[in-house]
């Protein structure tokens, strides 16, 4: 088990943090969903505590408990402060083995996750249609596949994919032990001898392989049309690489093009649809670069009367291309550095957002010293560089396009 | 190993076929194109016989031979006169079991599977546009991968692979021999007994299940737009289920459907776009119903002049929602049911044909007791249950869309 610990003592407060290196992508074929089910069968009754005791106890204390599944990794974490470490490795590692599956236990909380995804998804046409985009936009990869899993699969998880994959995947050696804030290296490391370091290390886990994105040659749409839809709202996306997959500089060149484009009020988008033209409501870009696999730039907006989502997605694609034909200049490129720096420092002032990071970064195949690197590697990246990944990937011929429209019946 | 005889004295001739059921969306992920790869390496050297014996005797003897793979099977097929049948139930049985699988024939076949991938899709932006349609089509089921497989995979496809394929798929219990002609089942019999009857069965595979389609709720399209497409061309495609996956006569009235739609000259397109319009230069529609899971329908056309393939299109379109809204005529369905059975009975009137019919059905989950039904389930079919399968399949916030368009540059 790898062990990272955070020193921070300015407030009487720890975070505690186990992430598996196991998301959505590394299930299996027709399972579905079984990484985002398995985080919630882990409240469930283990040999030594009934179920609930766990969050119980942290509730109790005054703590804060929480779990999550991604594509690339499933984290549990917990707030405490410093004197109930002891009590949450002691929960943590217990349930990292010790689980009953019984039939019962899965059957009842398959039922709970088809109701969480009837709300939260199939309720949800804009929801539903960021599934169908994804499911577009990666054509092999399966990043492909939603984290909750596709209704159909998920009504046909039962105790043997549960158990395999418990058995699979839930050791330490495919978990990262995260600790931030009050406490020290000395004091981790002997409590979790004490705790992690009695579980047994579980088979060897093959290279961590997903099929891989083919070379994409198509520009692509995705609508969804719907009564539910009060909002109009329109997307684009593209594959472009990670933070791990891609060449040197051209991650942090991507995280700095979707701050000038789309980062905030100053950002070219906002600056030019809702403060310049008024044709938008919302606007914005994002980079998804801490993924193991190659991954998704995004830009989006919604309409403010006028020329529709179509007129967004003109105004949208202008700015990109003058990015691509002019590049950005100097002096927008270190005030985005400067916003970008303030807004990740100001998300990481905590030991919840530290631990965070670093078990994120870790989780997706970043080391240590990219960690300590990468405020450096931000500072570095040129105009010229910014111009040439909106140039190589924001390409409009590989492109994926969403629209979530209102029906034609409540339009009219 | 089941075998299958149909006796046909008229010519003498005779078919001989082994189905393996094993196709594209069988494959491991990650592993794309090995069940095509694996069929030319059917064609290389045997502990008995060096690489191209097989075919050299074939043609000395002025007989036929060829192999296919889909994404639910693959098939070798000999048509030679009936004395030489001995002869190819003794090469086609020792490479199920006997071929020498080296690094240097795997290394060299996979070369020639990417010059064949190379000329075959990747410089025909028609066989490039079709796959990404396909991906986006099936968001979930492997129907969605190319059979002849991402290049990306192609290119990591190795020994190991494949001995594991053949070591898997490559045995009489997951085989179908089909023999067609101018035989008898006692003389098949006695020669398949001396033959495949030799090869000890392999491991039980487990059934059949591949990930299924999720329900659908977008309307998408795909669009390539490249300087060396000279005939702008369109298509549309939605997820139907199969004979085999389909509620009772829904399949053949999808079959039926297709044919009043786009079954040659007398079908509603032709006579619409082509006849009265002269709005396209080519129209029709496809079912392909011998598919083990859900399946596609689709429609197309190529504009001739004037609105190009956004009126192909809409005209496309319009006749597809007066078949939903108004059916077809009683008339109208008994031509296209007499069409349909003389193109099948046509291209049955041989025995290769038959052998396909029986071998293809088989291998997708088809039984005797369908293909001989087959006939009276298609007439049985009614107008009504053809405007039923029309608008409960071909709902439009449900289709992906295919364009096919020659560059901006070399339009204008």
């Amino acid at each position: 088990m790898e062990v990272v610990v955070i020193p921070d003592h300015r407030a009487p407060v720890v975070t505690h943090m186990v992430w598996y290196k196991i998301g959505s992508a590394d299930e299996p074929p027709g399972k579905s969903g079984i990484a985002h089910f398995f985080e919630h069968l882990m409240f469930k009754a283990t040999k030594n505590h009934p179920a609930g005791e766990f969050d119980r106890k942290v509730s109790e204390i005054g703590g804060d408990g929480n779990a999550f599944t991604t594509d690339d990794y499933t984290a549990y974490v917990q707030t405490v402060s410093p004197d109930a470490l002891p009590t949450m490795m002691n929960f943590e590692s217990d349930r990292m083995r010790n689980l009953v599956l019984t039939d019962d236990v899965i059957t009842t909380e398959r039922d709970v996750i088809l109701e969480e995804r009837a709300s939260r998804v199939d309720n949800d046409p804009g929801a539903l249609l960021s599934e169908e985009v994804d499911a577009t936009l990666y054509q092999n990869h399966p990043y492909r596949i939603p984290v909750i899993g596709w209704k159909n699969e998920i009504e046909q998880l039962n105790r043997t994919d549960a158990v395999a994959f418990y058995d699979r995947y839930y050791a330490p050696n495919n978990a990262i032990l995260v600790v931030a804030g009050d406490t020290t290296p000395e004091r981790v490391k002997e409590l979790a001898e004490a705790t992690y370091g009695k579980i047994p290390r579980g088979a060897d886990l093959p290279p961590r392989v997903r099929p891989q994105e083919p070379e994409q040659n198509t520009s692509r749409t995705v609508t969804l049309t719907d009564p539910r839809v009060s909002v109009p709202s329109f997307s684009k996306r593209w594959v472009v690489p990670s933070y791990r997959t891609a060449q040197p500089g051209e991650a942090e060149a991507l995280d700095l093009l979707s701050e000038i484009l789309g980062g905030g009020t100053r950002s070219r988008l906002y600056q030019k649809l809702i403060v310049h033209d008024g044709a938008a409501s919302s606007v914005g870009a994002f980079y998804q670069g801490s993924m193991y696999d190659a991954t998704a730039f995004g830009v989006y907006g919604a309409p403010q009367g006028g020329d529709g989502v179509a007129g967004v997605e003109k105004a949208i694609d202008a700015e990109i291309a003058r990015i691509v034909k002019e590049g950005v200049t100097n002096d927008e490129l270190e005030r985005a550095k400067t916003r970008f720096r303030r807004g990740v420092i100001f998300a990481r002032d905590n030991s919840t957002g530290m631990a965070n990071m670093y078990g994120s970064a870790l989780s997706t195949g970043s080391t240590l010293k990219d960690i300590d690197e990468w405020p450096d590697r931000i500072a570095a990246v040129t105009a010229a560089q910014v111009q040439a990944v909106a140039a190589k990937y924001l390409v409009p011929g590989k492109s994926v396009a969403g629209y979530l429209l209102p029906s034609p019946e409540a339009v009219q």
